[in-house]
């Protein structure tokens, strides 16, 4: 079994990243997380396919576990599912000796994951990723939480996960679309840290879109070692953690401006190509990388003109958490596969630039 | 300055009693705490008494700083104060660079603590106690959270504070009612740890009710020694931790089955008087123990018969979060100042057993 480690305060802890692992999950819930009691949370979509499957696998194995949903979507990561969920948890009568199993995609590891930081002052989780979003990204770092109106994980908690079980044989049971949400991350991993592993990408998207498994296998399992190499290093996103953040700052603001109606990786492949062309505006980016990701990224998702109010995504970006005293923060490349140090590992872009590049490329959108 | 190190495992932080110190706060905030701008949270009547003059001297000292309150008493302790409090700091535009100072009870140092946890995943929070019961139990150890309808603390996260400010000159403002409440607590650690001390707060019980500052002084500071020593050894309540919850797995049954209409310190003196007899029962604490407890106790709060419902009590009981497989576990003295080690420092304990002590406490009354 390949499994990479991540260091946490709180100790390490295994991803495992496997064709087929998902069907070991009994054994490995008794192995790394032995409770009493499991409560497995999916979303209904997920639920079906998978959460209710594994949850009965559990039971077989003569553990007891039970199944809470809540309705798909990124609707629904709010502290009212967050409050519902955890309602159902105790009226079921879970107690400390609990371990809750998020099998889902990204707002499932996160809300799941803050049920669990927060369930009376916290239990262990395990993450069960099923879309390639949520295996290469989110069930990684121990980052939980919610939405709220002023904007995306704006409350939450760091809470290391147990053990992270991401079989991507599971993403052939995820959306086409929403498949190449979630490579828009996995391409954000090679443009910041590994210029061989981008091209690896770019030349194999028709099979990680297909899901072939071996080729999402080695996809994932490349995302994981680097995401969990940057996480050991910095957890609490003190510094080199930062570089994660590249398509993020614009990524996120434009996300919260469609009111989420725009997908995290669309948000967020929109974000890559405006960054880069912040930075090489700025001169510190190499000219030419912002179309160098437009190209690739456009295979992935639409990058045409987005009816976006170019103000209202100015005032979430002004509230983004990595803003310091109001002024939005951008981590910039150098060339693809290395980013700039800045000052922390990004950069504080004035609002003008920031403002122009944003109407200019939601306006005309920016496809090559 | 006297300060108390505890430690934790993201380091150690001070807690400092002495009357009179809340006068440095702000050059106390700018060393322990730096920030670019503090969010003070206090409840509508500890807000005029010290909340809103604490930041102004804050704001004379040049830092940025604004006041947040919440209506006072335990029943704002809920996930919607929570909520409120949180989206007013990210409308007054709070982001990370943020520190929380908890101005007030138990119920503010908990429920700031739990904004300050879960504030764009975390924030710094300097918890400054104002009554006895805040001081040398609630700001110490880190425990935050909120109440909801299944039971008291159920949802919350482990936050310790960068600082703790004690001025046990602040208990003067303090009903007198509620200082005795907060008494409460101190008796339990000498109970627990320390028979002496036990002894000199029974003989200094006029003192400390008038609020005499000295006599304040020396009461916080030895509880704070306790119970710092008691989490520094365990901070998540593995194990040793447990000792603290003597006098609790009934108190906050009682308390939630009268819907929190009964104080904490109300419920925790029944608490400790119906455990020490079920440990008398069950031959494991010195007989005579809870008829010595009565007696002080009954100095502090009335001990007479409570109208509640024995049976909604036994289910509080079950659901309380350390019990294990609904089994309810209890903490066993020894003897005045010895907790019987047990298995894990406390005792499971037959529901019969609780049911009749429990009903016949609550029927009578505890009184000596």
């Amino acid at each position: 079994m390949t499994a990479v480690r991540v260091q946490t305060r709180e100790g390490e802890y295994p991803v495992l990243v496997e064709v087929g692992v998902l069907a070991d999950l009994p054994g490995l819930l008794s192995e790394h997380a032995p409770a009493r009691r499991y409560a497995f949370i999916s979303d209904d979509n997920v639920a079906s396919l998978h959460g209710h499957p594994s949850m009965e696998a559990v039971r077989a194995a003569g553990l007891d576990a039970s199944l809470f949903t809540f309705p798909a979507g990124e609707a629904s990561k709010t502290r009212k599912s967050w409050s519902i969920l955890t309602d159902e948890l105790l009226e079921a009568g879970f107690g400390r000796d609990t371990c809750v199993v998020a099998v889902g995609g990204g707002v499932t590891t996160d809300l799941a994951g803050f049920v669990a930081a927060t369930f009376l002052r916290g239990v262990p989780v395990v993450q069960v990723p099923t879309s390639y979003l949520a295996m290469i990204d989110a069930s990684v770092g121990g980052k939980t939480g919610v939405d709220v109106a002023a904007g995306k994980n704006l409350v939450g908690a760091f809470h290391a996960p147990r053990l992270v079980v991401a079989d991507p044989e599971v993403v052939r049971t995820l959306p086409k679309g929403e498949r190449a949400q979630g490579l828009v991350e996995a391409l954000k991993h090679g443009a910041i840290l590994d210029a061989a592993y981008f091209e690896r990408l770019r030349s194999g998207l028709d099979a990680l879109l297909a899901a072939e498994p071996l080729a999402a296998e080695e996809a994932v399992l490349r995302s994981v070692e680097i995401k969990a190499d940057v996480v050991s290093q910095d957890e609490r996103e003190g510094g080199f953690r930062q570089v994660l953040n590249f398509g993020h700052t614009l990524g996120h603001a434009l996300e919260a401006a469609s009111q989420y109606g725009l997908g995290h990786g669309s948000a967020v492949a929109f974000g890559m190509v405006l960054e880069a062309e912040v930075g090489e505006r700025l001169g510190v980016t190499q000219a030419g990388t912002s179309a160098v990701l437009a190209a690739v990224l456009a295979c992935l998702v639409d990058l045409g003109p987005l009816p976006l109010d170019a103000e209202a995504t100015l005032r979430f970006l002004r509230a983004d958490k990595k803003a310091r005293a109001g002024r939005p923060r951008v981590v910039l490349l150098r060339t693809l596969g290395e980013v700039d140090p800045g000052r922390g590992w990004s950069h504080e872009v004035g609002e003008d630039l920031l403002a122009e590049v944003l109407s200019q490329g939601t306006a005309r959108g920016v496809s090559p």
